[in-house]
């Protein structure tokens, strides 16, 4: 087997349909990122389903089958009082946020339920320090179309640095 | 409102329309970056209109709505003096940048003028140096056609380190 | 001429298979970077084609003509040999990359031969240490498709910062 097919192969028989689906997703992403990062975090559960899962896993332990999550959030109302308690936390230093997701790839539909994956880089800046990278890794996500709108049923954000979780405060 | 719908939503009716536009914006934005990155810093005036603003201001004015640029210049003449003083100003030291430019977002379309926004990110490169991070943060666009090209009528370059603009040389 | 139109022409009389054509190489890029990043590293090999040629090569040299490359591979046996020094290498630590690829310029088709450019960066996580940039740099690339599969006749890693090359384990 090839190693770009084993990548790239959809269960749709079309390749403009991938293409539709990857551009679907391109876009879902830019908001997702704009809304953490310049907007209203508040309305950070709306790219989520009612039943979604939302977890932070260092890849070390993703790597060898641990169960260990260091954000775990269910269903929409788990993610809600997640952004409430970022919202309310004021022990945290005030931080800008920016994130890069790219490499979207789309490895197949089963069902309605669109596995995907990305890169994502999220930098921050403190207030007079320079911008520096705060996590890099990937998202493995289940998508589902909701009318014609894509939410996420699942976004596990694998993270490479076991250093970052302490000073996690937004979601990647 | 739908988060997702509130920053993806433009002024053309079918989704195909938009998607073709991000596709011409991604364009754009890949020769803007090579030309500053790996070009010839003199065309750089080329991706904008004749009346043209640029602006580099620090996020945290911008989010203040205080005026305060650091780097200012209007019309097609003020970009062009930009560039020449890049290239006449020998104090500062030789420098790669590499712009990576992503989550484009279409905004909307009003009498010809499209608003977009992106994130990006410019690394530094000094001779016997790492690479680092010189900026990141985010652009605030308006494209107009002019034929079948893109060009820039404005852009807004809000970075989120106040801490850049000393060594600012190139343009973002 | 217009500096926009110097980067982005392609061979092809359409847009839209400029476009398509794009796509294609985001999507081979994105699986590229996959195999590297978390996938069977003896999968790379077959991004190229059997007469490819892969090179890592600093900037300040590529920018001077000058013919040194710090990693050279020649042929899928080349290439298959590489992977093979990479598995066995016993004395660099553990780490994990991530790569960005970004801003992909078509430039144009000659002959069956596609060029283009990207944008890369290459992120590391060493474990118990922070995220960090090891590479970033330029990809200069020549395409051919085989059957419906596009595949590597030629790729240039062009990078910016000279103090990489000593801890290059992985291909970038």
């Amino acid at each position: 087997m090839d190693a770009k097919t084993a990548n790239t192969k959809t269960g749709s028989s079309k390749p403009s349909d991938a293409r539709a689906l990857r551009a679907d997703i391109y876009d879902f992403n830019s908001a997702y990122a704009a809304c953490i990062d310049d907007g209203d975090i508040m309305l950070w559960p709306d790219f989520f389903t009612e039943d979604a899962v939302y977890k932070v896993i260092p890849r070390e332990n993703w790597d060898q089958n641990l169960p260990l999550a260091t954000i775990f959030a269910e269903g929409r109302g788990g993610l809600i009082d997640r952004t409430v308690a970022i919202t309310k936390t004021t022990v945290a230093r005030p931080r800008y946020l920016r994130h890069f997701i790219s490499n979207i790839r789309v490895l197949g539909t089963d069902t309605g339920v669109i596995r995907a994956e990305a890169n994502y880089m999220v930098v921050e800046t403190m207030p007079t320090e320079v911008t520096r990278i705060l996590s890099a890794g990937r998202y493995l996500d289940k998508f589902v179309y909701e009318g014609k709108e894509l939410k996420l049923k699942q976004r596990f954000c694998i993270y490479d640095s076991e250093i970052v979780p302490a000073t996690i405060v937004y979601p990647f």
